[in-house]
């Protein structure tokens, strides 16, 4: 190897979830909605005047941000808009974790968070969850550069009450807290609510998850606007222009549509309710998730042997060979239908090992 | 101010083309194509499953990397593909200039390469265009940490010989010589011959010009494998989902219509050869562009009184009060009516002035 090669970056990438390509698959392995976006979100498509793609987009995507303004009750500029919420989180470390110091976040949780830091030359320490798998306050009242954390907790579905995210929020002004509710409409409570009272928040949610709309590529933070102004600076330092017209225009009548918002999160809300009575009565243990998955271990078969069961039948869930959850699934609240296929063939798979 | 503010980046952000908003505005400052996408594009929106943005996109893009690879003779593994050309380059800057020795672009050239090298902390060094706009090779063969120039120059619109972008690429086989051919479609040679012989060469092209795609955020690479391999590492510890699935398809469609894209380009051409007549019959000076714009100077009226009496007509073009450039125009290429809009109030407005 010449020397050419000496000085290009040498990375660990993330691995993102399989996409397996069967007619027949079950996937419930990534997080995404079962259920299709907003009517609204097609009507946008068919009707969108395709010649003006030759324009560049609105690179302040003013009519997105405007709607996300309105809608959650924050001013235009408190909001930042990007490619996903990956996009959104990594702005967020590249914007606010220049300390020096660590960034602190669970030992247990995205797996895109040491990814980022890695890339980023950025030092980061991870206070262990409890046995619970709860975060532990207190691990977070130390010096450090920044703070990020998922609410609820992935893969674990925890949710960390906002009281406690608030103390943590309170022990730590001189850093920036950023909360992840790439799972936060699927029950539980939003950190929003503390934006205008903590100049130190910054809150991530994603078009991923409760929109159904991870192919569209849409995620926002709401901060204060001088935080905000931070990350417009640094996006603008990166690229210009990020969301592509459809995607603003498709993303802000996806909001607009709250009913039809609310209809699918509570559908995949009395499913996931369901599912846990199920997997209680097949012999599962597992945390109260207020996430669109739940992450399950079995009293007795071991994770790694009912993931493969399940793949052979091309039931697709996400197992991680990582150090205290290595005996977990996790497992995305599909529809119904969905959740009786994996149930029925739990019920015959686990009979004859139990 | 509190300390929580002195960690965040402190950066100076691009500045990209204004978007006027009237109705009547003649836009050529931002060197978008004046014809609409391919009739595929708007096919391809039209019947698009919107159900299926439920789902991620492929990480992959497998779809848009085929099709580019079969339409340039490549293969699929030596494709990389981001949102627009300034993605793809963020990338490459990322990816292959970490020597900490100073990198080289011309000292007139695309305005976001210092913007680049500052986020990520990397050196340069700004060899100057000679007195005609042109690029000196000798000027790259010293020790550096990797080299990016646009072929055509940007905002010069003047092209440097293959050959000579041979010279320096065979001057540089330590260096990684990235050549951004943003404008390559509109009569320039494209370096895409060179990628087979040397292992350091990137090419870079973008859906934004030739293909009459801004709005759609679609550029990409095309390099070796083992160069490209290292740009997905990095990519994926980015973003794993960049390019949604709409972008994906659509711009697929758009190279797939291949005559539309050779028609659209010959009438922007033919325009622009027209345009220098012109335009020099008005006293105008100027290098001979092989691009979607034409750089100028007018012999004794000055750029910026030109462009704000433009302005003023709500016809826009681009003025850099920059070193060496600030006595010019970069005039985009429009339609043959825009351009009449264009040279008939030039005439008007120097026949008072001269």
């Amino acid at each position: 190897m010449n020397s050419l090669y000496q000085n290009f970056r040498n990375i660990e990438p993330y691995v993102p979830g399989e996409q397996p390509q069967y007619s027949d698959r079950i996937k419930l392995n990534t997080n995404e909605n079962p259920y299709p976006p907003s009517p609204e979100v097609k009507k946008v498509l068919e009707s969108y005047d395709a010649d003006n793609l030759k324009l560049y987009p609105d690179p302040e995507a003013t009519a997105l941000k405007e709607t996300l303004a309105e809608h959650y009750g924050f001013e235009k500029e408190q909001i930042f808009v990007g490619v996903g919420s990956d996009d959104v989180l990594a702005m967020c470390f590249m914007s606010f974790f220049n300390s020096g110091k660590p960034i602190l976040f669970p030992d247990i949780s995205y797996s895109f968070y040491p990814v980022w830091a890695n890339l980023f030359n950025i030092k980061y320490e991870t206070p262990k969850l409890n046995d619970n798998f709860e975060i532990v306050k207190e691990d977070y009242y130390k010096e450090n550069g920044g703070i990020v954390f998922p609410n609820p907790n992935a893969p674990t579905g925890v949710e960390l009450p906002l009281s406690e995210i608030e103390e943590i929020i309170k022990h730590n002004q001189n850093s920036v807290v950023i909360v992840d509710e790439a799972y936060i409409d699927f029950g539980g409570t939003t950190a929003l609510s503390l934006v205008n009272k903590y100049e130190n928040l910054v809150v991530v949610q994603t078009f991923s998850k409760s929109r159904s709309l991870a192919g569209l590529r849409v995620g926002f933070a709401v901060a204060n606007k001088q935080l905000i102004s931070v990350m417009n600076a640094v996006k603008n330092s990166y690229n210009s222009y990020t969301l592509n017209s459809l995607s603003i225009n498709a993303a802000a009548a996806a909001v607009k549509d709250d009913k039809y918002f609310k209809d699918t999160v509570n559908k995949i809300i009395i499913t996931r309710e369901n599912a846990k009575k199920d997997l209680h009565n097949l012999g599962f243990e597992f945390n109260d998730s207020k996430s669109n998955f739940i992450f399950a271990k079995h009293k007795t078969v071991k994770a790694k042997d009912i993931f493969e069961a399940l793949k052979e039948k091309h039931i697709f869930v996400r197992y991680f060979n990582m150090p205290r959850i290595d005996n977990y699934l996790r497992i995305t609240i599909g529809t119904d239908e969905e959740m009786k296929a994996l149930i029925d063939f739990l019920k015959d798979y686990l009979s004859d090992k139990c």
